[in-house]
């Protein structure tokens, strides 16, 4: 029995939140932290019958304020919703109060410093994490998270893995002219950086936008895809030994990147500062105030998510190409979290690897930081189709076009 | 020998401050103000060697301050190129200080409220310029402006006129992905707000964007263009009488038009303010910011804009078109004053309004609050062609298309 503290308040604090509450023998109580207390009232209204919970007004960024908040709810794992920004003071403050981590994405790449990359300073927390005898799971949503998990899962199936290809394709229709998913500061950087992609032992760059490529997606049907990069493609390369190419494909359809390039041309993508009566505003940052609550648009959010992992690899000498993938429909998502599939597909994995910290058989409580395809593949994979999230393996061959 | 203060440090006022530094026999010196003494001194350093110049820091918006300003500088006409949002203090400073009044737009009427068209409060001054021996010329810029001028001189040309087309079309090329070629927050805000046309003796309404028509325009070609509201209408309907129909054309490319359509449905064409870290924020004139500046435009842009008045009505009972039009090429008025055709044209005849204000020969100095359908069209006309507009009439029907 854990008492959880989650930090964050939107779809994803939400999707956690409810499955939390589906599992009152494994977690004792619930905490919802963020810095708007409408919000974490809104999502406590929704889970209170179940468990007991509490709310609090919280700024992520300041560690200590977390620790003492840990300190105080007794909190013994710390389900981080937050920006990916926080990621770090957050972790710092489970550190000084003694508490496991759980994350679902890393913050973006500083273009042109790719030395910057996004996990190489939560994975710097190793050692402290070891001696302190807890666990810091990283970036354990759907993608990153369960992509991890099934190339991992797939390599292990191959003689020799050669290749892996990220697929996650929104197939769905939230009915307004244009609105993010997720977070638009964040998903507006990630789809507008320049696209990477590893490639005979070195990452190779591109612009943004500038390579499609046409999937066969099950349950979707043709889809077009844009190459981009994503944060698992980081730790897979070094961790899955032997890829000779490794890539992520977002499904963005000719209307979303319409917004985006004239978004684009007229400054608003910016994080530069721009003064505006003497205030310095960032141009993305303000943007996102003025785009629908990602939150908010589960109501009348129509189709399905499409999100997966092809692998080709040598088996026997031959080349073969597997597919992992799972189908989420936004309305059924709804109808069971208050919330859409791409919130659900994120907020689901990390409430199963909770449940593995706490489960005495797996290997998913070892202290230290761990990213998803650094532990067994196969209690995640057998849980993740009782908790709403049930994946299918093809012959990859299928999505060919 | 007039002393003359400009206000505003744009495009526009630029202009109006080079054409007035060409007559140095009629215009004795000169002070530019606004918000920005940086634009001021840029624009007082293109022109201090042809007369005395001055420049100062003002609000606009503050009555009091422009009377000081106007007396300090013993200016006889105040040419206002600020925005149209400032019109009635900086009207309201000419009474107090005895200054001759000329402006180049009306601002956007509310949506909703057609009550409240704009040159009704501004028209309402007439008796106190009177009473103070003062003439106020509203909006003589290029459109309106010019083109109430074309319309006045056209209407005098028939037994009857029936009906006038104003079309404004920017056949030019800035070179940018997006930008507006004045005010952004004007701009943007006359191209979305709903097209209204005179017809039969009343406005009729229909959202942006719905009517496009192609016509042949002299120099340009077949050019798009698309209906909306521009201010000329309001005076011209009441003062040019008999007009069936009374309509504006303005060319907006496929391309602007897509960028306006994003932008509006990323919320960021509202005037509602936003609330941005505990700071309301305008949408629209937070955009304004971070497009480019219209006045820094001017380097590269290529191409020609196209204003122009169609009517058509009687003569010996036969109906007839008639076409008045100028057009003014991008790098000429560029090489000659540093600012593209759409800050020219419109810059231009007010500097021309303020020789005839100054002249003893014309009714342009009568005391009152004047549009320039009120004043005698030929020694507009025959100027302009000197000025640097030179106009042609030819057969309307040459137009269609």
């Amino acid at each position: 029995m854990a008492r959880i503290l989650i930090l964050g308040a939107g779809g994803v604090a939400n999707v956690i939140a409810v499955k939390i509450s589906q599992q009152p023998g494994t977690f004792s109580s619930l905490c919802i932290a963020s810095r708007n207390p409408v919000k974490c009232s809104k999502i406590a209204a929704r889970v209170e019958t179940a468990l007991p919970v509490t709310t609090a007004r919280i700024d992520a960024s300041d560690g200590a304020s977390v620790a003492d908040l840990i300190r105080k709810e007794g909190s013994s794992i710390v389900m981080n919703a937050a920006l990916p920004e926080h990621n770090l003071p957050i972790m710092d403050a489970c550190l000084e109060a003694g508490a496991h981590y759980i994350d679902t994405s890393a913050p973006e790449p500083v273009a042109g410093a790719y030395e910057l990359f996004a996990y190489r300073w939560q994975l710097a927390y190793h050692e402290r994490f070891q001696e302190a005898g807890l666990t810091g799971l990283l970036s354990i949503g759907f993608d990153p998270g369960v992509t991890n998990v099934f190339a991992a899962h797939l390599a292990g199936t191959f003689d020799q893995i050669q290749s892996i290809d990220i697929i996650d394709c929104n197939g769905g229709s939230h009915q307004l002219p244009f609105a993010t998913n997720f977070n638009p500061v964040t998903n507006l950087q990630e789809v507008t950086q320049p696209a990477l992609w590893w490639e005979n032992g070195k990452w190779k760059e591109e612009p943004a936008f500038q390579t499609k490529k046409t999937f066969l997606l099950p349950g979707l049907g043709p889809s077009q895809l844009t190459r981009l990069y994503h944060e698992e493609l980081e730790t897979l390369v070094e961790r899955i030994t032997g890829l000779e190419r490794a890539q992520f494909w977002m499904g963005l359809s000719k209307d979303y990147i319409r917004h985006v390039e004239v978004l684009s041309e007229t400054g608003l993508l910016s994080m530069e500062p721009v003064d505006h009566e003497g205030i310095p505003i960032v141009p993305l940052e303000f943007l996102g105030k003025t785009l629908p609550d990602p939150a908010a648009l589960g109501s009348g959010y129509t189709g399905k998510t499409h999100i997966g992992c092809l692998a080709r690899g040598l088996v026997d000498g031959q080349r073969e190409a597997r597919y992992m993938y799972n189908l989420c429909d936004h309305e059924k998502a709804f109808a069971e979290t208050g919330a859409h599939a791409v919130s659900y597909t994120a907020g689901v994995p990390p409430v199963v690897a909770a449940e593995l910290l706490l489960s005495a058989h797996t290997d998913w409580n070892k202290p230290g930081i761990w990213v998803p395809e650094d532990l067994p593949t196969a209690p995640m994979l057998s849980r993740l189709s009782n908790r709403g999230l049930p994946w299918q393996l093809i012959d990859g061959d299928k999505l060919l076009f």
